[in-house]
């Protein structure tokens, strides 16, 4: 059992689905509060300094916030964080200009990580993913989707999925896994793409789905990568095996990711930089969340996401790190939350919101995280700060005082 | 005695004085390096395993350094350090497109600052900027610069250039001062910019050259702030104190500050964005360092300064935080590192002498720090990064293994 008491300001979003529209800025806010946490569950929550009776709990831990802010365990929904090398060598070649998709055409760029990821053991990236999640976790980061995506073929993805799955079992922090083999064509099928795909339906994806190593499918619809149809047989072959749907939409080029990610439901869409009306239209009919990934818009040097748009056509938005070796080599989700109000000009609310309901939600754990609420699991942070704004205003520091994952103080 | 050992690459630009055009690019590099250190001193460089006999020196400590990259410790040449309050709460005006300026003329913005520094203590102003100092240092800055600029009277701008002193002598790392008393114009003065230069240069100067509490005069030249001739004056009279120049120059509006820095032979002239070929023309005539400040572009959605115009023109670049609470509201020079490369287009190696050596000649450091070279100060960086591409590339992690200061082994 703990309380954690004297929390200046408990901010949190309620609920257990997404916030759309207006709701996504709709924040509880509760004054000298109080939080009782009992088998790593909320069991709780008190304001205006009120606190339980622990007269017969005389082993319950108390933690003094000191009137610090305490928002709900920031949750990352995108990221591809298990993979082999870094890509510190491309940067020639950026300063000379060349872009994502000239790189790739290079075969360099992702390609390059791929290679990396094969020559590496289990054991290796288990290790080298390790020290991500331990960063990310004291960053306040209490969940975290991991894709696959660099195997490219049965062994390597099924290998980097077995990685999610340890990292979700040995350490703190809880990893989602998402099957990403859609990620890129293989140098095995070059040019080969809709071969590519039917080797993921007919023999990977029903491995995956065997050994029960992801709950998501993603796909990268993009030009040069998949295009719909080929990203849409990948997503209905995932559905037939009950898997959630996720779809990298429209970052480069619309070429209709969106709006398919509408028509099929998918639980997300992600990037989408450069989506248009239509896309957020079958976005908004087929109740998807947005996922945004600013800081990548950052690295590369893109626009930003029309977040402000989405939320005013009732998208509920997530923002997530998008962490990668290629496009966005940073995991701190803490400065996508910066880039949220200093880019996307959200409001520190939404921006909340963004990264722990939404996010939740969008690897369809609205139910059990994502919000401080009796009966939710015990996730959250006490910042170095009395309020939210704080955190979108200062950068480059990290503003986490201490972390509470299922109930436990982290150290 | 400390010898750190098993350098994979040992990075630093050479000199005492700084680099400019296409020296600036000129970096050493030393592969399966050591350096030997004494009284705080490097004593001897060693390359390609070479290593000396320690045969006579049993108390000599050993470092590892693991094959990992060494460059010298990052020098940050300008922030505004020691400040009361923070100032999120402008948030919803910025979020409603409030400009800098348009704050600043509401009486917000730096005034609310200027509030803040005087109610607090000496005390109080150290105890909060000694945690910035000591992240500061952790991140791998050995050398600071600090401004003052928050007091705008006389009391107040001793008392921030007081805990400039106590930080230098108090804390591991040096902190190098600067008189910025014509940081604003003060309410005292409102609408009487020459009346308060008038005081500045009559009271505040000789009272602070008495005390012997800066090293450096700085002024804000800028529309609605301090005009040419203002800030003319203010530095004159600083010369004849024989202060060494700074000017914050064509921030926002290019009025002339750059041509003004060029004419004084000042030091240095800071941010720059609006610079025209007139103003570095003259920095390139009167042998002025640029200290360029991306992360305030950044933060203020700004365009960056051109900085390859000017290494291309032969003027030194340095790179600096600008850490202040208004318009830079982050302490963290790797952030800065990656806008160099992201933003300005400098190639890894012109960031290396940027956030070093030039760095270090633009608070008249060069002859004792800014570089690895026998005889300077054993200020060092153990970096968890094979090269410095990787500082680079990788951003939103601090990226620094160990910190060595003046020979000590910061923990």
């Amino acid at each position: 059992m703990l309380l954690i008491k004297n929390i200046g300001i408990l901010q949190t979003p309620i609920g257990k689905n997404s916030l759309c529209g207006s709701e996504q800025a709709q924040n509880l806010k509760l004054c000298n509060a109080a939080i009782l946490i009992e088998g790593g569950k909320i069991v709780e929550v008190y304001k205006d300094g009120e606190l339980p009776d622990l007269s017969g709990y005389a082993d319950c831990q108390v933690l003094d916030a000191q009137n610090r802010l305490v928002t709900p365990g920031l949750v990352d929904c995108h990221t591809h964080m298990v993979f082999g090398g870094w890509r510190h060598n491309e940067i020639p070649l950026k300063l000379r200009g060349a872009t994502y998709l000239d790189i790739l055409k290079a075969g360099g760029g992702i390609l390059d990580t791929v290679r990396h990821t094969r020559q590496m053991s289990e054991d290796e990236l288990y290790e080298k993913s390790k020290g991500f999640a331990r960063e990310m976790l004291l960053g306040g980061v209490t969940t975290v989707e991991s894709k696959s995506g660099y195997g490219l073929n049965l062994d390597d993805e099924l290998k980097q999925l077995r990685v999610n799955k340890r990292l979700n079992e040995q350490t703190p922090i809880d990893v989602v896994s998402t099957f990403l083999g859609a990620h890129a064509i293989p140098p095995e099928y070059k040019d080969k793409p809709d071969e590519y795909i039917d080797y993921l339906c007919d023999v990977v994806l029903p491995e995956v789905k065997r050994q029960n190593l992801a709950e998501f499918c993603d796909v990268f619809c993009e030009d040069s990568v998949f295009d719909v149809e080929q990203s849409k047989k990948m997503l209905l072959c995932a559905k037939k095996y009950g898997m959630g749907c996720k779809i990298h939409a429209d970052e480069i080029e619309a070429i209709g990711g969106a709006v398919l990610a509408g028509e099929l439901g998918a639980i997300s869409a992600e990037h989408l930089i450069a989506t248009n009306g239509q896309g957020i239209d079958s976005m908004a009919k087929g109740g998807v969340t947005a996922a945004l990934l600013p800081a990548t818009s950052f690295y590369l040097n893109k626009t930003y996401a029309p977040a402000r748009q989405m939320i005013e056509k009732g998208i509920p938005v997530a923002i997530a790190s998008d962490f990668n070796p290629g496009s966005c080599p940073s995991l701190n989700l803490q400065f996508a939350i910066n880039l949220g109000y200093l880019k996307y000009r959200m409001l520190p609310e939404e921006i909340l919101t963004a990264t722990t309901l939404n996010a939740a939600c969008a690897i369809n754990r609205g139910q059990t995280i994502g919000s401080i609420e009796v009966g939710k699991q015990a996730d959250l942070v006490i910042w170095d700060a009395p309020n939210f704004e704080m955190i979108c205003y200062r950068f480059g520091s990290n503003q986490v005082k201490t972390v509470i994952k299922k109930g436990e103080i982290i150290q």
